[in-house]
């Protein structure tokens, strides 16, 4: 039988916000949330080690293996049960609560990949507190403070009703497209056992993402049958349906509220200055808050190359052959959003300011994109300290200590109250 | 003093058909030209050798100069005056007439380069007659049948009237733009005394090029500030003028008579999916028989750019930055011709029919575009034998003797019709 802390979790509905600050204010009291702290702090030195010797190992999109088996030795040795490698790649360990195995799970996840391609350049640099490195904030030090956090509440001998599960899940970023948390949302152990969950992601320990941008992205290849520019003039060109659909795409205008947007943003193709090309591709990025609006947007768009391509084939020659274009989705990324009047929130927003920190809401696209599209509480937080320039290779961090602490709190509070500290 | 003769060159405008018909009817039945045939169906090895040997020796775009080099030490050989390379590369020399040192000179070119890359198989391969490798064709060939004229006429004590200049000239494929010719006739020291210019370009005996497709070729490179795809929703972008500009020049039907034509042709930019380009770029090619239709052309396409920007800049944000555009003039190749009814074009017509071929004439762009286009009589002629596949790396040309020398005299009957064979 749950009891009764564990359904009011499971569906968490109707929490007054009185009832979350009670919750808040109940963990930070908590002898144990105090050692937890005084741990956390005694042990800065080697979160820091632990950022430094993860984000020197390579985790290119799809090549997160190494690090992967790195970070799941750390988790075996934090003394999590159950640790494990998924098929997908993603790794994971049980912090087993009171409650009977196998009831709800509240997931705490940090990503393995970084944007950066095999051969980065990824030797961490430090000057003075400022660590730089490619990936080493986004999302690498969110991997060590998880492993913090775990190893902080063994010392204090915290004891939770709910199950914790902390993962290091593959393929965040971009061309990863979700599908570390796809497979543990989708078809991973946990899939029907995860309620609630987190991901720490970035610096920043005010930060709540709790609007989930989803994206529709797409290559369009647009082929025709090419030629010599003078001796086939007239022929059908695959440039000028590409080019049609560009323009068109941006006569759209989108709704500002759900914010929705699109993009031209890649292209290439063509063999030679006097030649019709015989094809040429372009990348499209449409984004919304709103997975109807997102819907609508994307429905217009396959119109609207449709349409280009059959004009292009209507205004020239198709005697060598059409013009045909293959729109190819390359990022699927679903929208969602956990409201604001949500438990979930509502004890975020208490455990940010419980540390003095005004809690700041807000809409990306991260792993909790996924949970959200599913209906399930989930919100993206920050890993504490400051840091900038994600997904650049000067991509810097600060680690001084008084700053990380502050910011690594709002995490771990609202992680305890969650999992129901006893 | 100039003798009438030379006269009669250097104007060359009022000759009959009939008279040129007796000047070929004259040269095809001197004893010193049946002499230089009788060389060149006996040296034919010699000149497949010399086919060979440039071939093996890369020529790339602006890097001619190792395959020039041989080409001079060949052209010495053979006997020529006044061997030289060139400032620009180019490398000839003169076969001296009677005439007084200095008067006007007949030119008889071939170019060096080929369209390959450095780094490209050039080795031969040869199966019976038929000899492949890039560029054997397009216009190695070419260069070793000038070395056998020259050879030719040396052993069969051929005297002529003018000066014949004999060039191996660089700069003739896409982005040489024509720098060799240019040079020949800008800057170089024959450059007021060429009356008459013969390129021989490919291996057709039959054809004659005497009408000049002018190109002008630009690279537009169109900036913005850039952004993230979500999060700077509605800044310019600088696809979307480009792509404008597309729509808008395929708008354009131009001449069908004058034939003048345009492509989109090569394209790319772009950083990732999910960002709004800070530039991306497009190719362009217009081309037209009449200068005239070209310069009109290149005059609307510029306004459409320019339109294009201006458009983009009214729709979306500039607040960051507007978009601009960067047209660039990468191909210039002057439109002309050499009129039906010239001398030149006369005398070649009754060359070529005098050995049983039917005269095509034919238009096209090689490096009699620009003597074209300064008004100065040229036509572009083929090596002989037959070939196929130029521009590709499966090149081949066919050199079996009988229609290798049927198709090479032509040329040099009219070579030695133009130099007033005595």
């Amino acid at each position: 039988m749950l009891k009764p802390s564990v359904l009011l979790l499971a569906g968490f509905a109707f929490l007054p916000a009185a009832a979350a600050a009670a919750n808040v204010a109940k963990v930070v009291q908590h002898a144990a949330y105090k050692t937890s702290v005084a741990t956390l702090d005694r042990e800065h030195d080697r979160i820091v080690q632990d950022i430094v010797t993860l984000t020197e190992i390579p985790a290119p999109p799809f090549e997160e293996k190494a690090r992967a088996a790195a970070y799941l030795d750390m988790l075996r040795a934090a003394g999590l049960a159950d640790v494990e490698m998924d098929e997908e790649g993603n790794v994971m360990g049980l912090w087993r609560g009171s409650a009977p195995a196998g009831g709800p799970v509240v997931a705490i996840a940090a990503h393995l990949d970084t944007v950066f391609p095999a051969g980065t350049p990824i030797k961490v640099k430090r000057e003075g507190n400022r660590l730089s490195a490619p990936g080493i904030g986004d999302d690498t030090r969110s991997l060590a403070v998880l492993l913090g956090y775990v190893r902080a509440m063994r010392a204090a001998g915290v004891r939770t009703g709910r199950d914790i599960l902390f993962v290091g899940n593959v393929g965040e970023e971009g061309p990863g497209d979700l599908r570390g948390v796809r497979y543990l949302f989708g078809k991973g152990r946990y899939k029907d056992r995860i309620k609630t969950f987190l991901s720490m992601d970035g610096t920043d320990g005010k930060r709540i993402v709790n609007a989930g941008v989803g994206s529709r992205r797409y290559r369009v290849t647009f082929k025709g049958p090419g030629g010599h520019s003078y001796g086939t003039f007239g022929l059908v060109n695959p440039m000028t349906a590409m080019s049609q659909t560009v323009v068109d795409l941006y006569k759209i205008d989108p709704p500002k509220s759900p914010k929705t947007t699109y993009a031209a943003s890649v292209t290439g193709g063509g063999t030679s200055v006097n030649s019709i090309p015989d094809q040429a591709f372009m990348e499209f990025d449409m984004r919304s808050v709103s997975a109807e609006a997102l819907a609508t947007l994307e429905k217009s768009f396959l119109g609207i190359v449709a349409a280009a391509v059959a004009g292009e084939n209507k205004a020239r020659s198709t005697r060598e052959g059409p013009v045909v274009a293959d729109p190819k989705l390359i990022g699927d990324r679903p929208a969602g959003g956990t409201a604001e009047s949500s438990d979930l929130v509502k004890i975020a927003r208490q455990a940010v300011a419980a540390h003095g920190l005004t809690p700041e809401l807000t809409a990306s696209s991260t792993d909790s994109n996924l949970p959200m599209s599913l209906g399930i509480p989930a919100i993206t937080i920050g890993s504490g300290g400051s840091g900038g320039r994600a997904h650049s290779l000067d991509e810097w961090i600060d680690v001084e200590k008084g700053a990380s602490l502050k910011g690594m709190l709002p995490g771990l509070t609202m992680l305890l109250a969650l999992a129901d500290l006893r």
